[in-house]
């Protein structure tokens, strides 16, 4: 059994953490973490965790979450940072799921985060937590950085174009959607019910803190820096992502391309190529770790487009996050996250 | 291992039937029966279910059925109830999803749902799947009638006061509210999103089918008739329903009635009697086979009131349904049942 | 034309109010005030106002607001109260869409609202702005206390029955339902869309605001007290309230009462009787001023079911508030409330 | 007073336009047909018109809708067009809100549609009914071809780059999102509430209708054939489309993207051009014919983003017809179609 510390249990991402955690055979849930709850009954917050857990939150010490295997960090971004370097002194393994260790450029973390880098030592030896690039770097690591959502739909839709270099990866174009709760569970007047929902708008279009993440990755992957518009939208409903990825063949490309992804993602248990034609949609991953993609040639034509699904809250964080989590201990990469999709 | 059939897998219950069934430890299914759907692969029409089962619909056959342990039914009113004595005389046991043997009395039932009742000796057999009134006769019974939706939700929450001799029950109101996804998976304008999404309204006021099995297990509680008046409302969400009880405590009646409802169900595994003065959400059970309750009585007077919110496709269905399989096989209670509920 | 000022724009009652008014025929918009937004374009708020008006919102001030034939308060309650009192003495006519001058009882208003009454003078002088009830004093009223959402609906639907002493008042239940923008435009987590939508429940069953002022509005009419449960419900939608009444008839009672509801509002421009047997819908009343109504007596048994259901914004709040000055000022009283309801 | 006639009045496009009509200051409405609903009233299917017409479907009869100035078909497609010959003999002019005369070449027309055109001869005379290209042909037309929901949002977005020759035609990008009304109002599983809400897809990928209709306008705009990949996509909401129009930006253009687009709609009623750096939200557009537009150039890159929001059924239907029927009888554009859109 593994001893596992949440710290920031009280936001989306920390409560679909929790959700997973509960039922997972080999965890041993020993700290929820929150300095304004602390005392709470986790499940007080989060009814649909009653009869699963008694535990409560409780303030986040060093040395309590020192007693575990490994800390997740489902914290609004630059808190982690704070305090990962004691936890790892310590021998205290990480996944962070919010920003702090995602860029390895600390410039372009600063540029985007608007702080400077609280760590840039072991900044540099943390690992990028997408599963079907860097599986091996991840078994070994001390800090994961868990993906963005956005990313990890866009980057597993690109990733075989990108891989046999068959595109112009100067002008990738990632059109994106999501449900609301990625915007969070702060209390904001935009994500209001009565705000968000009977409505659908793009946003942050000058500029999303994902971009330099996906760019990152995509440039990792080309060994050359690639161009990107990428384009964010609200979509009026809780759970979910898809992104309609566009891209230009190259003159010489050719072969098929839904071999060329059945091919790639063959052996990956969380990513499901469609049979040739059949569009994802969000709800058939709604709950479940699984990224869901097509590909289409429209009309014979040079554009190609892919779509590629994710629920936001699972594949895009707390999924991921335990998928890692099972790399780095060694146990079944699927343990504990088999739950089918809640359709409808 | 149990061998398990499913006559009618292409609407919400049948579909949600097999996303508990391709998890549950103990269960192999055979067979998947759609007289439309014959030869299409099951995860085609349902896409979470792709990586859990190859299965292909068939068409529904008695000799192939009867190779099963159990079958269970989540077919249109009416067609149960032709194929049932078959099987029973098969030695196959039986649960019924529809209506079809949950009236006890064959001219209640005809007046109701418009149609001679096709087997009154086996409906005389049949046990009424509400585990927490009948779970000793459902271990041995050979054909099990799950309940309704509205009628769980209503009838868990009357249970406590109904068996205490507490209130009037002969001006008992049920004021009930389910998602659209109660009203099925059949095409239908009332329940396009653009008709039923961003309304609310009351529905059936003048008599739903559920008001006479209702009254019938209330009676068999109270040992008498009682008198209700039920309306149920269509809320814009997929799943879930809420039911507001209203009923006028007797002169002399007293007690604490939060003590009287947790005691009630201290040991039932899937009936959850909240912490005074909460209210139960149905987001809390969204996928969970749980019923939670609150009870009140507003400023002191003589009125009471209930809430209590199930899942209707899981409590109210599916999850019931296999909660019975359970009994009646001898496997624990809860097996294959212990989903979190999705939150948010 | 008349001068109008609002005070408080920012909210849902106060956009709502803006959308009526700058499309009135005889209505010159001449301040619409806000603390937070002075100097803000209304229009950069409300981008449905685009085109329709260039006005700014401005600092609340008594000089300004003099100017003005009448100033509406979309204010949060306890606030008009602090400024109506020199206004009215300026001779400025005032229509109170919060809950300032609906209790007539001060009394009553400190239990319910927390706060002693700060004008208990102006209070006595208040009349209760529902027409159907009270339209002769509101047209000579210097202070309407507009109506709540809730007493809209549900006094509207008791309103024949209480009248007419047809039914047992000491025992009125109202199981009412409202869509979110009922809860107002302030940032809250309970009301975000990823906690609201996708969810129902109900709250404030120990008692809501709105009880007192129902039970005031129906003594006066009954001109003796009445006992009722109210119950309220969070709907996923943005508009919209559906009150389902239950009552017991009294023995001697007859008639036939779709008769006797079609009589009382014949002449009312704003409440229609649906025919014997349809339901009224919220999303019939989406955007319109008009309350519709249903009336039961399922099985021919003696409990009554009324169905009422308004626009919350609408009929139970702004158009109500424009309805009320028509009537002031001796308009047309459905001048500029001829919208019809937006369907789908 | 414009004696007019709908035929076709029980889909959303229809329902949209009776609610237009009726308030409409000049017109008389005659008939609105439907061979399913005959003699129904048109109040009893859609209740929010109650109080405002008392007119009944009738039988479609070429004599009597002979007696009309103006005839709409909101139709299927394939209907107009077996019927607008004899009406145009009789000197009624007609507007088309199907597809029947939006493609002038019939060969594509029978390629996209399956089926011959009825009558090519008056196909040659039709107008294609986007004002703000085509107002002056409009002005005289007999027929007018009421364009399609996405081809308004794509086209007015697109309309400034092409008539300046600032982009790459050929590679043009359309990711499109509509709410669910667009796919009518015929019983169908996919748009369900239980299947369409909490869901969102791409579909038609590989050639969607509307695609030979937008390249026909922008093709004859830019004077040659353009390329482009339209991608629509279902939106868990009722009303609204939302267009993410990608281009690249020719090396030698320059210029002030937000002047061009606020220069070129200057004039026109129904096109608003926002601030620089406000993303348009469809829910600003719900209920009204106005089309909101704004541009981007992310990081000053060479790839242009527009966003243009619609309401499809007004702006991408019955609005824009009764805009066209303004300009057809010479009234005033805007005439009945001053409505603040509904926000919330």
């Amino acid at each position: 059994m593994l001893a596992i510390g949440v710290v920031g249990g009280t936001g989306y991402t920390g409560a679909e953490l929790l959700r997973l955690l509960v039922t997972h055979p080999q965890v041993d849930l020993k700290y929820v973490t929150s300095r304004s709850e602390s005392g709470t009954k986790v499940a007080d917050m989060f009814p649909n965790l009653r009869g699963f857990t008694e535990i409560c939150f409780s303030e986040p010490a060093v040395d309590k979450l020192s007693e575990c295997d490994l800390v997740f960090f489902a914290t609004p971004n630059g808190t982690a940072m704070k305090m990962v370097p004691e936890l790892v002194e310590n021998g205290v393994r990480v996944i962070d799921l919010a920003a702090d260790f995602r860029l390895q450029d600390a410039d372009v973390w600063k540029q985007w985060y608007g702080m400077d880098h609280a760590c840039v030592d072991v900044l540099a030896d943390a690992v990028y937590g997408l599963p079907e690039i860097n599986r091996h770097a991840v078994k070994s690591a001390k800090v994961v950085a868990n993906p963005g959502c956005y990313p990890t739909a866009v980057t597993l839709g690109f990733l075989p174009l990108i891989e046999h270099e068959l595109i112009d990866d100067q002008h990738l174009i990632a059109d994106a959607k999501s449900g609301v709760s990625g915007a969070g569970r702060g209390a904001s007047v935009a994500t209001l019910q009565a705000e968000s929902s009977e409505n659908f708008k793009a946003y942050a279009v000058d500029g999303h803190r994902h971009l330099p993440e996906i760019k990152q990755t995509l440039a990792a992957v080309a060994s050359h820096d690639v161009g990107l518009t990428f384009v964010p939208h609200l979509v009026p409903m809780i759970r979910g992502i898809e992104a309609t990825l566009y891209a230009t063949l190259k003159a010489e490309s050719a072969g098929d391309l839904h071999t060329l992804y059945s091919d790639r993602y063959a052996s990956e248990p969380f990513v499901d190529v469609l049979p040739q034609g059949v569009m994802p949609e969000t709800r058939s991953v709604k709950g479940a770790n699984t990224c869901r993609i097509s590909i289409f040639r429209p009309q014979g034509g040079d554009t190609i487009v892919v779509s590629s699904v994710i629920d936001n809250l699972v594949k895009g964080a707390a999924g991921q996050a335990i998928q890692n989590m099972n790399i780095m201990f060694g146990h079944e990469e699927t343990m504990g996250l088999n739950q089918v999709a809640l359709l409808p």
